[in-house]
């Protein structure tokens, strides 16, 4: 998240998923092994903000995001060019992922053991099908704002972790837009780290 | 800072001059010693804000605000019921208040050694009075949120220190609204403290 509260830059597209200037919130995180690893690749750094990446990949069974996320063109699916995930062949979830939408669409099965499941009847529905399929594992929401800001509102989430970068976005999705109130969720803990604060938060 | 972005709620006023839910942004400060203090209170706290309140204290000659943190009724000063400032008779100030205004009105010199100066020809020229005023020390921009946007936009702003409060107001004033880049500020600490993570910034 921005400083200004920007979890995307405004135009989003299939050139740019992230919008004008979203790109500059993931800077912090391209360099680390951590971030490399689970993409395919080899080496890079460790620093503060390893232990925050690896916690946050660590003990999760599912993955629930937006159709925004998963991307592509809005509106119904095109069986004849299918969309299949910003992610390539091997997506780097490597385990179910639920999407919500509103267009019903056969699951898709990729390397890896990452799958991809469409959910058209809702949060709570994809919440049951992640918590199943995770197994006694944690369920992760990757976003995007729009997501979050449902679930949020619904009060299901437990943890939540917000990287704040020092940077201004001026315009794009905020991630708050509409939130109330954190729901109990409350600071339990604060890492600075290069180009980024990680905040952590906890139902209590 | 609210985590939404905000520096006053909405519907502020003589009764509720932070807006609805404003106060929720100040309560980590008001058990410090640091904050007692400089407002003629014995005792109070010692934690992980005190150096940070204390730094934001020391080497300060001159402090600039807005009529709306200044306070009181909008339009021309009612000369027959004047407005002189949140605090009392001995305010925290103990220096050189400058406040913008679009309308004149005599100094106003209160206990304790605060002066208040509106300045009606914008705000280079309350800088150059506040710089002048503070004899080598520091200048402090108080607020609100509309001078802070207009001293940022004119990358007048050497130092920012943000007080990251972890909830939400939804609503109120924002710190960055209109603001299209730091200027060159760069985050240079995060300190993490009870009920609040201080984020300082410093021009490069």
């Amino acid at each position: 998240m921005s400083l200004d509260g920007y979890t995307a830059g405004p135009q989003q597209s299939k050139k740019n998923p992230l919008g004008i200037g979203g790109t500059r919130l993931h800077e912090w995180a391209l360099p680390l092994a951590a971030w490399r690893a689970p993409h395919g690749l080899e080496g890079g750094e460790v620093n503060e903000s390893t232990p925050v990446v690896e916690e946050s990949q660590a003990n999760i069974g599912a993955t629930i995001m937006g159709r925004n996320m998963f991307g592509g063109h809005p509106g119904p699916w095109d069986a004849a060019e299918p969309w299949n995930g910003w992610w390539g062949a091997d997506p780097p979830f490597h385990h179910p992922v639920f999407v919500l939408t509103h267009h019903p669409r056969p699951p898709l099965a990729l390397e890896g053991g990452t799958t991809f499941t469409f959910v058209t009847d809702g949060i709570t529905a994809a919440l049951d099908l992640a918590r199943r399929a995770a197994g006694g594992q944690d369920v992760s929401l990757a976003g995007g704002a729009s997501t979050a800001q449902q679930y949020l509102g619904a009060g299901l989430v437990d943890d939540m972790e917000i990287h704040l970068v020092p940077t201004l976005l001026g315009a794009g999705e905020r991630l708050f837009d509409g939130v109330r109130d954190l729901g109990g969720l409350q600071l339990v803990r604060t890492v600075a780290a290069p180009n980024v604060t990680h905040l952590k938060f906890v139902r209590r």
